[in-house]
Parts: C-alpha cells; sequence; structure tokens
C-alpha cells in the first residue's frame, strides 16, 4: 500500500487537525526509522493508521474491549487509552493490514509496553514529540530522541508518568513496565553491562 | 509480646541509629493506629520488626529470595528493597511472630502493594513519615497523613514515585501498584463512587 492510497484510506476516520497531526507523525516517524535503522516503509504505514480509532465512540470501543482478546484492564483505566489496542484490531479487521510489528505498534503507541521492538519505540516517540506538540518537558524528549531511540523513549515515559501523576491520574502498568525496562537498559549500558 | 520484650528481641539486630529509627516508627505507628482505628498492639510489634533485617548480608538475602517463596522479581531490583520481604520471614522463623497481618505489613512496608492493609498503610507510612526524616516533599505527606490513611500514603508513593524517577532509577512494581490502587480510591470517593 502506497502513502497516498493509505492516507485516502484513513482521512474519512479523523477530523482534519487530526489528519494534520497524522501527517506530522508519518514524517517524524519516518526520519527517526531513517536515522536509527528501522524499516521505514512499516514506520511510514503504522504511523498513518496509529490514531485509526481515534474516533470511534467511546461504546463501541468498549465493545470490541470486551468482546475481543484485547486486554480487559484497559476499562479500569482512561478510555484515551483504548484507541490503540482497538486501533490495531480494527487496522487488521477493516484495512487488512495484517503485520504483527505494525499492529503491535499501533496497540501499543500510547502506553508503550516491557519489550518495545524498534518499530515501537519509533512509533511511540514520532507521536509524542512531531512538531505540533507543545507541553512541559517536550524540549527534552526531543533533544534525547536526537541521542538514541531509547533515550528518546525512556524521557518520553519519565515525562508522561510525571505528567500524570502531577494530574492525579493513574498509570497504565504498561507504561511504567517501558519505564522500568527502558531505565534498566540504560543503567546497564551507562555501567557497561 | 510485650514491647519491652520485642524491643530487646530486635536491639542487636540494628545499629543504633536504626535502632533510633525503629523507636521513632513504633511511636508514629502507635498514633496513626489509634487516630486510625487499627489495631495498635499490632501495629507496635510490625513496627518493632519491620526493619528486623535491614543489616542481613545482600548474599544471605539473595539466599533467601532464591530459597523461598519469595518473589523472584525482587532480584532485577536495588537490594534496599529486599530487606521487606525477607524481614518478614525471618521474623516468622526466628522470632515466631505467626500473625499473617504484622508479617504483610513487614513485608510491603517499603514497596507498598495493590490491595493494602489498615496494617500496611501505617506501617508504610509511619516509617515514611516518623520524625526524624528529612527529604523532598515530607512535609506534604506528614499533612497528607493527618487527613487521612490513604491521602497519607497516596502522598507517600506518589513522593516515592517522583524521587526514584529523579535518580532515574526503576520502580518496584509493586509500589506503582500502590499508586494505581490508592489513586483510583481517591478519584472515586471525590466523584462520589
Amino acid at each position: 500500500m502506497d502513502q497516498n492510497e493509505a492516507l485516502a484510506i484513513l482521512k474519512p476516520h479523523l477530523k482534519q487537525e487530526r489528519y494534520d497531526h497524522t501527517v506530522r507523525v508519518m514524517e517524524t516517524a519516518i526520519e527517526l526509522a531513517e536515522m536509527y535503522e528501522v524499516d521505514e516503509k512499516k514506520a511510514e504505514i503504522a504511523a498513518i493508521f496509529h490514531d485509526y480509532a481515534k474516533y470511534r465512540p467511546t461504546e463501541e470501543m468498549k465493545k470490541w474491549i470486551t468482546s475481543t482478546y484485547l486486554p480487559k484492564d484497559l476499562l479500569h483505566y482512561h478510555h484515551e487509552l483504548w484507541h490503540g489496542p482497538v486501533g490495531a484490531l480494527l487496522v487488521e479487521r477493516e484495512v487488512g493490514i495484517t503485520d504483527v510489528e505494525i499492529l503491535d505498534s499501533i496497540h501499543y503507541h500510547t502506553t508503550g509496553r516491557t519489550h518495545m521492538t524498534p518499530l515501537d519505540k519509533v512509533i511511540f516517540l514520532a507521536d509524542y514529540i512531531e512538531p505540533g506538540r507543545r507541553f512541559p518537558g517536550i524540549d527534552d524528549v526531543r533533544e534525547a530522541a536526537q541521542v538514541s531511540l531509547d533515550y528518546g523513549c525512556w524521557m518520553a515515559t519519565k515525562n508522561t508518568i510525571a505528567f500524570l501523576m502531577s494530574k492525579n491520574q493513574p498509570i497504565y502498568p504498561d507504561t511504567f513496565y517501558a519505564y522500568n525496562a527502558l531505565t534498566k537498559s540504560k543503567n546497564n549500558k551507562q555501567e557497561g553491562k
């Protein structure tokens, strides 16, 4: 599927501002993939479809979580977290994408997870730092993304947890597992392990 | 077991400064237990023995974790976290305390856990706020402890996570689960659920 074809399939599912965000995520993901030697084509397609389910009604997303293999603990966390897992499911069912790496990177693009693949990291980070993003700490994450994929993702998970705690919100377990895994990997590298 | 007897059993296992800390934790735990209608006698005994294993050699603690029911994932985190679980084990084996509530509150006094009992909360919080403690955020936690046991523990877990992240350290999952459970309980109460 080429870029124009994928964008044409996506467009009716998003509002204009979310579509514009998606195009910026796509561009950022391709840059990161090139920089860190990750499959650029997969990065492009995953980025295009990462927010595919963003505007599905909450009730519909709840039904998909309840009636499929998706983790049920999502229902105990904010519905803002649901569009990633539900998106991966619907991109497979409705768009016909079957590449597991692409589907996983869509699934985990908001939360991260323990063992993030390079493609997971590219999509997670591109979504975080695309040039339209404005929030506290974003410049540190942008700088970290230039150092390494792991360092950028580590900074992003750390920033996410700090942000959620400042809002007195719970943190989805996958996010702190991602933070822990990236922290250990970073500390091990510093200690030369 | 009365207070003097328990303190006499404990004393040879700790350095003087840690013994003094323990006496302050005991006094704070009894105050909190009285304030929040938790069993004062259990709070007293649990507080006295909460740091029982503090000075066991790292290698000995590792052996206890490896050779018993204790969770193996502890070995992937800082050994500072080991003395709680190992302490609960040794207080049962060496001191002969069999009360599960007391043993659990010793086990989880550093990390917290998802479903903390009232006694868990008293010991966790007393250890955090005893008058000898000095670190950033401590006064907020002390104030929160006067509002409710849950609010104090919530503030303490939040402060712990922020502190560990500021030191670029991983966070033991039980601590995150404690934070999430206390956050949800707090938010539900505010929403009148």
